[in-house]
């Protein structure tokens, strides 16, 4: 028999602290703006939307932020999540390289989307808030946030794109076992959606409606939040327990990773994995490669620019300095929506200028047969986000054969494709294909920018 | 902090030996008879369906079976599984028991099948097998066996009755991304199912029909075997890692249970986590109270006959001595496909017989009930099939309440609900109902059978 395949940890072993990475950054980041004054926002502008707490983190430069016992207690329902030796992959691939994933899908809700939900709704919980309100498009993070509701006994509103509403009737369930009210955006229940049924009654709704929706609930209920699945600096760092879970896993190994390799969306799975062993190329002179994948038809990363730009598609948050395609930008209607966004976090975005990670922009058919391969060698059946993942790995492994070298190469497998199968039931029918934007579709929506560029 | 919620166990602690519980059985059971001739059946009229590895599992006295490394290896894709005390759902019953579910979702079919599936595929493969033909109502099954087949490198051919192909194309994609082909039963491709189409050439199928076509495949073509996914007794034993796993990690957590407690189909999620502590029943005095819960609208332990009946709905198969509803008895289309079967094993019905484990039969609306409480403790979402054990472990919990002692209870959590959000939608809708059956529905089939009644 092989080595150990899967590397556990025990409950003990759950991190006690989250990693700030903003402690360490060689060069600190641009500040959000308002944009109105077009001046660094302030705690007071946060306040109506976030409880106190999350708005420290939000701009703290301690490298440390203590996990409350509470959250601890709850992360234990999946907490740690194993790691994975590849071996059946590896021999697949015929590769030199080592392979380890983290694996994020035995959560609840079945992504790593819960290691923020459970912090967030946790010290709304603690300043009193009653209710949380967020957006959700494929459903992925309305479902992690309804279950950390759940947890801690909030109620949670769920604004839900009606095109997915409607065609992922699943999703939603889930988030009612778990008692969330979910809606299908653009509701009457808001000014904003009012506003599109009045243009459009068929609407089949937007993210960016959703949020709209969404922060409108929370800004008029005094006893009602905001949540943000991905993109915030407190959002980021509670994720980093994968990445230190995984670090002790490989040290239990005996190992230590040469590239580490997590999909990209807004940067909540990618920070998650990855800053825990940035801290190590910034603190011990390691040198770590960090590579963001992110879909081709979505490529923020690799051609988007740096910039001043809202959060959301109606123009509503502050400005945030990340690399961009124009908050207005249509990805192509790819499978994997968690990925679907237009910028990247203020923080990936500063690492990315800095040249401290890098990116790639991979194509979904190259995607879905990397997870459909690594689903036939190691049993897992990745979501299609996670397969981005893989088909960076893929690609890392080829090259490792080819220069003869070995390597070790740690991903993030962020969530099982449960209730993905209509993505597979079109990959295999042929349903599927790859998206290539002319520079004209790419730019439009930068071009029409009139927000501010950084110097 | 409460103390520990998951107790893990490594891979070194994946047991070595299956446990056979045929080696302890105060009363040996009564032989399979052939159908033609009344005679106790040899090896030599299963050779032509099974590897003879397993024939020889299938009658074997001995109480402990050795587990191939090659499975072992297999089995370290999710086992050893984690158990987990259910703190959150004993507050919210407010109950003195203490309570510990076995969670066998985390395996990549997300059921406890595939268990048997690996071992299975495995004995096929060295005794050069090159295809596994079998059938699969609701799907659990066919994916198990067609992530063992991939794992072995066999070939799968899946029968799947027509009306679930139809309603639940998700699960047929699962099994074709492990490469199985899988066919709407009845086909064109068997004697068979030619007979079915030509009566009825819309004919939605059953599980019958599809058992009759898949072990035509197996018995024409001398290459191919055939693979079921409970009742035969190499098929329990392969399941008895649950209950070994359990024993180990209730050891860890200083503690024994006074009941335990599986849902019941054809005896194997029952048998895999109870025989390992009825054998502490038998060996050493303990008095583990093992309790099956069977639906209500299949209730072959509770209302069934003991008597000789055939295994499958076509009479094909030998003369089980079982305890059944007759062959031809059509439950009601509860949502947990997986207990639609209408006899128990040989080895759980002399268990039944000899009184040495209990049963009851429990409604679904109470089952979904109790699972939709568990989801909101514990957040981990049941399978229909699981919500059964649910049930009547809410019913050992509350009793235990009105007398005020503490006890100690396992239970199977066999499978994770995602599959099976259309259930639990249909559920919150009112759709579901309870089914009562009158003497006359549960008893006709009894009556009309003509095979022996066991003295």
């Amino acid at each position: 028999m092989e080595k150990t395949k899967k590397i556990l940890l025990t409950e003990r072993d759950i991190p006690h602290q989250w990693y700030n990475i903003m402690g360490d950054m060689p060069n600190p980041m641009l500040p959000p703006l308002h944009p109105g004054t077009m001046q660094p926002i302030g705690p007071e502008d946060l306040a109506p939307l976030f409880p106190m707490e999350l708005i420290k983190q939000e701009v703290s430069a301690e490298s440390w932020i203590e996990i409350p016992d509470e959250v601890r207690d709850a992360y234990r329902i999946w907490r740690p999540t194993p790691l994975y030796r590849a071996y059946q992959f590896e021999k697949l691939l015929d590769t030199p390289a080592k392979i380890y994933y983290k694996y994020e899908g035995t959560s609840p809700s079945g992504s790593h989307k819960p290691n923020t939900a459970l912090a967030q709704a946790y010290y709304n919980k603690m300043e009193g808030v009653r209710k949380l309100s967020t957006e959700t498009g494929a459903g992925q993070w309305g479902s992690a946030l309804s279950f950390a509701c759940k947890m801690f006994g909030l109620e949670c509103e769920v604004f839900m794109v009606k095109i997915s509403y409607q065609q992922k009737p699943f999703r939603k369930m889930l988030m009612n076992i778990w008692d969330a009210t979910v809606h299908a955006s653009p509701t009457d229940l808001t000014d904003a959606g009012k506003a599109i049924l009045k243009g459009d009654p068929n609407s089949p709704g937007s993210l960016g409606i959703a949020i709209s929706e969404a922060v409108e609930v929370a800004a008029k209920d005094g006893s009602t939040k905001y949540s943000l699945g991905s993109v915030l600096n407190h959002v980021l760092m509670h994720q980093t327990v994968i990445g230190l879970e995984a670090e002790k896993q490989l040290e239990m190994a005996g190992d230590f990773p040469d590239v580490v390799i997590a999909p990209f969306g807004g940067g909540s799975n990618f920070a998650g994995i990855t800053f825990p062993f940035l801290r190590h190329n910034f603190r011990s002179g390691k040198n770590v490669r960090c590579i963001a994948i992110e879909p081709a038809s979505c490529p923020k990363l690799t051609k988007g620019q740096f910039r001043y730009d809202f959060g959301d598609t109606i123009g509503m948050t502050p400005l945030i300095p990340m690399y961009t395609l124009g908050h207005n930008f249509l990805p192509a209607p790819i499978h994997a929506g968690g990925l679907r966004y237009h910028g990247a976090g203020a923080i990936v975005s500063q690492l990315l200028r800095d040249k401290l990670i890098e990116a790639q922009a991979i194509q979904q058919l190259e995607c879905f047969e990397a997870g459909v391969k690594f689903a036939g060698a190691e049993g897992i059946l990745p979501a299609p986000e996670a397969t981005h993942a893989i088909a960076g790995v893929v690609r890392e492994a080829m090259r490792a054969r080819e220069e003869g070298k070995s390597k070790t190469i740690l991903f993030n497998l962020c969530g099982h494709g449960y209730f993905d199968m209509s993505a597979y039931q079109d990959y295999f029918s042929g349903k599927l294909v790859d998206h290539h934007f002319t520079d004209d579709e790419l730019y439009a929506n930068l071009r029409e920018l009139n927000t501010p560029i950084p110097a």
